[in-house]
């Protein structure tokens, strides 16, 4: 199963009023498309942007109406840090503010992951109050991407973000969202952390050679999607198969993590547009090798759409179908099913995720192929499987394999 | 997003295999169909017939099967009439009956509005017995229909209907639904007003003139439906919009008050095959100047379905494409999204609602175009929507607008 991050997106007049994906030349994806059964799916409802947290939990077959339980802890837990069951975990950005606490970049510049590693390893030194009973782990991901976990007896996730999700904004104060003295508790311990981190932030020797080079200074911690683990039962419980993991995004390795696979880590693999696809490509042919099913994530795409750069987006969409070309040629097409999809619509105009469907292909032994002979938005929508859900991917694909169990007798 | 009332249909024979809509010459329809992208919409879900109030209900974005509480609280808010929480109101047509109480005609052969509301206001000054604790009010809305409300406070919606549905039958006694006591004492109430009505109703100088005039009397009251308000969430709170609604029959107002919208009164605008469209055109065209959704609904497909009259069906679907032809001329179509849709199938052979689903276009900036060329319930079959549900619709549009929140981050 390939999931490229917010690939599908909406017709553009730059390109013709076609999408990035109908623009780019792809041989290897149409070739899937032409040999497979095309449809198009809403990741979680027809309308609803999702985040590709909650859309990939979709994809591997769980609710995520259900089931998700905030972006924190699966990002949290894909970058490494352990999470406990209660533990309360927020996906961070380095960011910048000016001595206002207005956020002048969201991202510190897209910092690199070295000036980034320096900062949090100086965070992770600072100190609580033993009196409060609590511990924090705070790393740095990938660039501006950091995960915080807080532990101790009386935490709640019930409290609201710092990140004003705008540059151009004061940073806002973490509050409690219920009347518990838990939720309040934990707002007030985030709200402390916040300050700490600014204060060692803003004089740290790191930014101020940042500064000199003229570099956006990452001298605040913006924090957001407080969250536990989510309750779900692994695919290898659920189908009996053994299942791996392609990712370099921490938030996709937390839900595949959470789902039961192992992780495969590949050298070069960045979860960047500069990311080393076809050292991707060459690891999921040798994980198809020992396993039922492998989940490969591209999350250029999706960085791409963010940045509203059209042009991009379909040069990474080509570097992923050189990837397919390599799978294609290399991988055991007898005995193996592939299904392309994207997670979520990334708009290369609004730059947001938006709730319009995204395309799929499926294709291997004894699939129904139809006349889809192109992997697009629109072309896959004339496509056999017609409009699905997110959560069916998962048991269309485990009954072509031969894992799901038959309801009733 | 216009919404024509049972404007879908089956296949006739007399139209050389077509629907009403298929047949009809609609180059404005076929432009937005041409221009936006198209699919089939189950209002409620496959095979099941709705009413108008529940099908309007799941096109602004309501579940019917959670939300919906009977017609009749809907038709009364429509037609002007406060309906407080607890009330029970019912939807009445005036009708005519034999001297067995055979229903000759449901509709009083459509009675005009002038007669109507003479009645209506005789009935209002009947008196309940005091001891029942239980008041009414009756008002008549458009035509042959019209609105009872209960007050009081023993009630219950848990009463059958008077309306035998069907003409040759015979007036319904007014059974409970459950063994409550309040739906027993509801039914004994509604009983003898019903009662009462007719007998006011035979002995009133409307109807001697309407037999003069070899006129079928307006001498019974029919109700059925006995609902109270929906408890919903108005779309200005779900979704941060401001809305409005055109719409002359007093159901769908209803519906559009319950659900947030202001209600623009159109003259001309009456519910009838004779409605000014074009007036209801121009309200539209000025209400999307201030509002980010205008709700435009024509009953009068509805009525030629039900009057089995195909010929009046593709009339009447020939001027709502002079609408549209206006809509498209004047609207602001760069920042202008158009939804074209139908509540439901009304079948020109059955003459009755049917579970068929219903055509729909959308066009709008970035939309995925198909390659769906008109607008019709067929052609519409083939577009890149798929098929989808009632409740999708507003989902759909509210993320064309932006206004739908991301489900995970």
């Amino acid at each position: 199963m390939f999931v490229a991050d917010g690939m599908a997106d909406r017709p553009l007049k730059e390109l013709g009023w076609k999408t990035p994906l109908e623009a780019a030349r792809k041989p290897a994806l149409n070739q899937i498309a032409k040999a497979g059964v095309c449809g198009i799916i809403d990741p979680i409802s027809p309308g609803i942007p999702p985040g590709s947290d909650a859309a990939t939990l979709a994809m591997l077959g769980y609710d995520p109406l259900k089931v998700y339980s905030g972006r924190g802890a699966l990002e949290a837990i894909g970058s490494g840090v352990k999470v406990l069951p209660g533990d309360v975990a927020f996906r961070c950005n380095f960011a910048t503010v000016n001595k206002n606490l207005v956020v002048l970049d969201r991202r510190a510049g897209r910092i690199e992951n070295e000036d980034a590693t320096k900062l949090a390893k100086s965070l992770q030194k600072i100190k609580l109050k033993k009196s409060s009973n609590v511990e924090f782990l705070f790393k740095n991901t990938v660039q501006h991407r950091a995960a915080l976990v807080i532990r101790g007896p009386k935490l709640s996730t019930a409290v609201g973000d710092s990140d004003p999700e705008v540059a151009g904004k004061k940073v806002l104060e973490i509050k409690p969202l219920d009347k518990t003295p838990d939720a309040r508790f934990t707002a007030k311990i985030v709200t402390e952390l916040m300050h700490e981190f600014h204060e060692v932030l803003s004089e740290h020797p790191v930014n101020k050679d940042r500064a000199k080079r003229k570099l956006p200074e990452a001298n605040m911690i913006l924090c957001r999607g407080a969250g536990t683990i989510p309750k779900i039962t692994p695919l290898p419980d659920v189908f009996g198969i053994k299942v791996a993991c392609i990712a370099a995004v921490s938030l996709i390795r937390g839900v595949c993590k959470v789902a039961g696979m192992k992780l495969i880590d590949v050298r070069g693999a960045t979860g960047t547009p500069q990311t080393d696809y076809m050292a991707k490509a060459k690891a999921a042919v040798q994980a198809l090798k020992i396993n039922d099913l492998v989940f490969l994530n591209v999350k250029a795409t999706d960085v791409a759409g963010h940045d509203g750069n059209a042009k991009l987006k379909i040069e990474i969409i080509e570097k992923i179908d050189k990837m397919f070309g390599y799978i294609l040629d290399n991988a055991d097409l007898d005995s193996t099913y592939i299904a392309v999809t994207a997670d979520h619509t990334t708009s290369t105009i609004t730059r947001n995720h938006e709730g319009d469907p995204v395309p799929v292909a499926i294709s291997g032994p004894y699939v129904r192929r139809d006349d889809v002979a192109e992997f697009g938005e629109r072309t896959c929508a004339e496509g056999g499987l017609n409009r699905i859900r997110g959560t069916d991917l998962m048991h269309i694909l485990m009954n072509l394999l031969g894992k799901n169990k038959k309801f009733g007798s």
